[in-house]
């Protein structure tokens, strides 16, 4: 490989020849070999270039950037945002806990890049943009990262999250609604319990969802609050008057969401109590996912001696001598998403709570989780919703089966025949192994046609 | 021990004779030896005293339970509320996963004490009131135990948890007003950096726990929702018209908090997501108390060797012969607290993920989890608060030995005499051990007024 | 209430009149109002009596501690281990890290009810035998308490976790043996599959508590190591020659347990990764035994429309309308058992990884939670073997209907009659809802003659 | 893309024209668009080499397979283990939760490469080799997915993890002996306490990551057992006689590893606690880690206005106008490497607890937990010991200051002076901000040459 040479206060350093990285870059690259290459999540660089951008046309504003630089950072962020220059963030999320060495990365690419856009030659002496003193502008490490995380995250959640779980919470609600009238037999404790329909029970599912996209809501205001202007501990040294305000509102323009700036930039950069917050509604949708996933590859076990009430597609070959084994695949790798979820949500809090004095320095570890739990849930929903949750029907014959055999329905008798005769058809029916209705007319309490117009099953579903 | 007899479905059961307790209390006494004895929080049974009061009330109202019965219940649950009876409810939380026989021992012990009122005989085959069909009316153990774990939890949150956090907030703000002049160092990374006050440091925790308190309190829509009226499985089988809604209201009333219904029963059975909702903001405030309290004891370490930047009080004898060894211990006991809760969510995450079919049959450990977090969390804060923050004073001959000797303030002279100039003095005083000054006016940059001038601590904290 | 006066370095102080304890406990006691009283372990209190018994009796050899102190120590201690002192132990969990106040708890009860059984009088000026100079001697709370633990710990494993889970084990291992030909379909993915015997489903369950239990023991040898010696920072300053690997000896006389001295004494008061690693193989079983009681609680669902093929014991009264509603609330203590040590261990480690310097002050709630994990699992093995596990039966007539509906019995004619006619033979009876036998015979593959030799379930079994 | 037909018993599928794999993976790949691509671990196909091939060597010597398939098998499967082939592997984690889908990726392209080989055209109907029973001859993938993570997890461990950990170790052990005599400050709770050495200090370190790595060698023997020979449901149908014991023998030759065949084949298709356990040590050696790594940058913290006892190498820039600010970059990578692992630990058990039957379906979650786990920790250790441990040497200056310093130093003259006299000297010092020896003296209490004589730090740490 071709290098060239570039410069830090630390000297001179070798790096490949046509990258737009620079020294500091390569410095990192070198001294984290730790976990595979490149490991920072992209959406993390995605959401400094959205930053770099904003701060470059608030430092013109304010009138501490020239206009043709900051034109020129502009382009470069727009570029980023393509995605096309992404092979140029080589480091890892195993870094300085502020992620320094991304900001600068970032700073360094974008530098580079302008100049070879203007004409420049990588490697060149004198750049037209200075990485520090020009991109990183009004900035520090310290208040950069976390704004790009607190960016990279809220686009995620927003633009994936929520609508991958909607996406699986309105099927679940038309499945809900098509089935409302298919009465089953109820579960407690495992065992056989009193009658509802497949939409009672379905509803449980989507109350769960809204409950947790209410809560994932709830954190969002937090998440808004961006630490930029605060630079290294918090107090905004070298900023320009305005420049917080000023700087969130441009990223919000830029992004179309509702950033603003943080009311306390202590506490953004110290502190990362907004992901845990948001992780802490993540982690409740995954166990609500769990939960619904189990139940569902219950509901669906068999064919021959399992619960068998529902059916659910067909995705892939079972065994080939086994007609009918379809494995819940989907509910699978939904609920090891959870299993991942539920474990991120430890590293986070972990990381959170080991903050010192002016800076928490778990950051990248801590983005890296959460941009994870928001992006599984969110291809896992779509997943589980299109191969297996809109086609999942009723098994009727088994529902009916079920619901016919069960002893529980003898709680319909009570009102007519009382408590102590009613209590013996069903002790006699579960000894004999019989059914209600039979030992019912065997002993005597009541006709075949009186069984049939009491024990009205639909009813006992309060429908 | 003298004992009486007592009859269930399952026969005969010698029960100690003096006690309220019925046969289903005893059995689960017996069943269940795990861990210390009547581990089952007498929050929960306080709860269920509210909502087996207004389940009479309502069925009364409804036409379902006449006034004199519903009048003996109502004392009796008052008496509970006293906590006369709290030695009656000798239960275990490792009992069935629904709860049942804490809600049986509930039932048993209004049946028995309202007879006992009324002039009956413990032990008496014919009672006045009976524990299912008069004291559990309309009612299943699947519906009032996750009302009661509610009433319990929410009642604890807003009573004891807010306040405990609030009262150290409020001195911590306090303490940031007061000190909000005191310019000292920054450090990030634990390394020196640039100043700030430390009326701004503290300005960090307290925003922290503002946050912490928005977020916990964004979870009580969900937890004042309660199950009561889903009977069974949801479907509100053998409940009155009206009763849900009603019962609801008349718990509001009774406990003056904002309970209402839960919007869909299914999920208030089979799912405890309100539950994993209010201690992830537990948790989130756990972890800020973490932060907050490990500061604190970094900030007063010492007396000599440590950061010695902060005074706290002295509450205990340290060494005998080392005077000013003062340990930080309610910051020990504040972060062993933060650790428990930090567990807690994991164990409650573990049972809300197990949920099964209609019923979730982990409530009473979640339950438990969650009293015992707001517990600890609000008796922590205000023991913290009372011993600890309250008596903090800054050392302000440290702090200004700190802020004169950091090499950080030269950021200062950049727009003076240039960043080259200001690199060598720092580098300088680095390497000989001296002070800013001291090498800037050897080097002949500036003069000793100019840098006096120049040199501003307090402007560079942006206040 | 009386009181007396007593003092220590911070002055005069209230002491209840008649407990043992003197002016640090009581200090304590009003200091962290934190939870529930007396929550520190009383396992941990009996540890420090074996402890300092065995320090006075190695001062005693060791020629520092006269041999009528030594014996007037002993003695108390013998007290303590009784358990009739255990009321004058009231201090909680979350007081200083190190467990100081509860070190200087002890201390206090041992001088006072030494000079009271000397004849001495509570509140009088000149103890017989002084807290800190005799029952201290050669010691620190930063030693002391790791060794209390430790001492706690390794006796409520040996004594009644390894106990518990082996009886459970040893019942599960009848099991095995006695169901061994039990044949009945397996099932993976929850879906029907190749069968296998009772037996050798249960034998899987044995294996993983053997495995458990193995890990367990693995464990031990850290934990055997006792910090006894290391006193403030772990150098053994203020101790006599050859007191660490003495008292250590003596220690292990006392308990009839192996204990050695500590081969690191930084390690040992620094880090309690001992804990960790004893509570990682504690969590491993509470793992297993989550999965065990799933599967039996799926196993013995129904009566009518579960899995059913395997009867527990019906410990309490179910449904009064639902006879055969056994509700497997054994498996429930069972699983939340497992959930509260599954948390135990998040919060074990989060303690752990925050030492600091010499001094890991995280030690109360590391204990305290090692302690419950270790009761709990013991208690509830016992209990679920006693009241669930010994009355485990095959529900022969279940396990037969499944197993002769299977669809993968079929894999056993592939060397008869090739693979696709035995696809074709399976598809049909799957669409048919019929047995593979009925359609077997009916495609004219074979005759049912040649279907009841070839298709032999128990040969699929491999026993 | 140009693609080419491929079949199974789902009917056809469209793939990438010169890929290897086939319509299973094809399949997979579109169903399970969950994460990034190809996520499923390199080193869990590896581990499917090893036993491909062992499979097929064992099947060729029991006479189930031809010399010449055997042959071609063993070629693709050393051609996989180069790496060249690792393109043919795209599928995710999170699939099927039993890693069906990749061990039918590893058939396939086993098969289609080894016709490739033999001169056979992609896409042609009649394979030489057929994927299910030629590959996955004698297999499942329920036995083959649980050996391939065994043999990738443990390969890792033993090659990778402890020898990264014990290069750490080695090099705190030099600097341990290197710094013995080195006396300074002891600090507990933060506070300033009685010297030890710095030696002293990093042998707990050092006794940490001993103990760490006996305990992860303890977890070896469960992680060496394999589950070949298990087959579906762990009954070992359709295998030759002798074939599990055999294959594990091979396995064991092939890796140079000491695997034996599992001792239980239920345990080892139903339960992963062999992960929960290895993974338990992973934890462990994590949590010492982040005490370690906390201490150091607190011991290096400054450079004014820290602890600045010992001295870290500058790795990369620090502010450009700050020299000296030498960030602890690799003590924050080794502790969020820290923060990972202990939530994966959350979901390693998650996983483990809901096993249900005869399999466990959470195997790629866990499999690839403990693999990001082993690598990490052995890529930050050997990160932190090159760029940082190496480098660690003492500031004996300020070591020298802070135990000049010290108020704790008193104690030495408890035996010459008597503890009144001793504390009245510390008390005074204390007060006035002067020195021990300024007191003592002009207490009158000794002479400076007594002082010089009788307080000899290094006497204090017992060496």
């Amino acid at each position: 490989m071709n290098y060239r040479i570039e410069k830090d206060t630390m000297g001179e350093i070798k790096v490949p020849a046509d990258v737009y990285w620079g020294a500091q870059t390569e410095r990192s690259k070198e001294n984290f070999k730790i976990g595979p290459a490149a490991s920072m999540p992209v959406e993390i660089i995605h959401g400094f270039a959205y930053l770099k951008k904003a701060a470059a046309i608030t430092n013109f504003e304010l009138g501490v950037l020239a206009e043709e630089k900051k034109n020129a950072i502009a382009a470069v962020c727009d570029e980023i945002l393509t995605g096309d220059l992404d092979d140029q963030f080589p480091l890892v999320i195993w870094q300085t806990g502020s992620g320094t060495q991304s900001n600068m990365n970032v700073n360094e690419v974008i530098a580079n890049r302008a100049f070879v856009k203007n004409g420049g030659k990588l490697g060149d002496e004198n750049k037209y943009i200075h990485p520090n003193d020009d991109v990183n502008k009004s900035q520090s490490s310290n208040d950069t990262f976390p704004t790009a995380m607190h960016i990279a995250i809220y686009k995620k959640v927003v633009e994936q999250t929520i609508p991958g779980v909607t996406q699986l919470k309105t099927t679940l609600q038309a499945k809900s609604n098509a089935y409302l009238d298919v009465v089953k037999i109820g579960r407690t404790h495992l065992m056989d319990a009193t009658p509802l329909t497949l939409g009672q029970e379905f509803s449980g599912y989507v109350s769960q969802l809204d409950h947790g996209l209410r809560a994932l809501n709830n954190t969002l205001a937090h998440l808004s609050e961006l630490a930029l202007g605060g630079t290294a501990v918090g107090t905004g040294l070298n900023t320009p008057e305005g420049y917080a305000v000023n700087v969130a509102e441009e990223i919000a323009n830029l992004t179309g969401l509702p950033f603003i700036t943080a009311e306390n930039k202590f506490e953004a950069l110290a502190a990362h109590d907004a992901l845990v917050e948001t992780h802490g509604a993540l982690k409740q949708i995954a166990i609500s996912l769990n939960k619904i996933a189990n139940d569902i590859r219950m509901l669906a076990s068999g064919p021959r001696s399992g619960i068998g009430e529902i059916l659910i597609p067909a995705n892939e070959p079972g065994s080939s001598i086994m007609p009918g084994k379809v494995n819940p695949t989907q509910c699978e790798a939904l609920t090891m998403v959870a299993a991942q979820v539920f474990g991120n949500d430890s590293t986070i809090g972990f990381g959170a709570a080991q903050g010192q004095y002016e800076l928490n320095v778990f950051k990248p570890v801590m983005a890296a989780n959460v941009l994870q739990s928001a992006t599984l849930i969110a291809d896992a929903c779509v997943s589980f919703d299109v191969h297996c949750a809109q086609g999942i029907e009723p098994n009727r014959e088994v529902i009916k089966r079920h619901l016919d055999n069960s002893l529980m329905l003898v709680t319909a008798l009570n009102t007519h025949i009382g408590y102590d005769k009613s209590a013996k058809i069903a002790k006699t029916a579960h000894q004999n192994g019989t059914t209600l209705k039979e030992e019912a007319v065997n002993l005597g309490f009541l006709t075949a046609e009186q069984f049939d117009e009491w024990v009205n099953p639909m009813e006992m579903t309060g429908l």
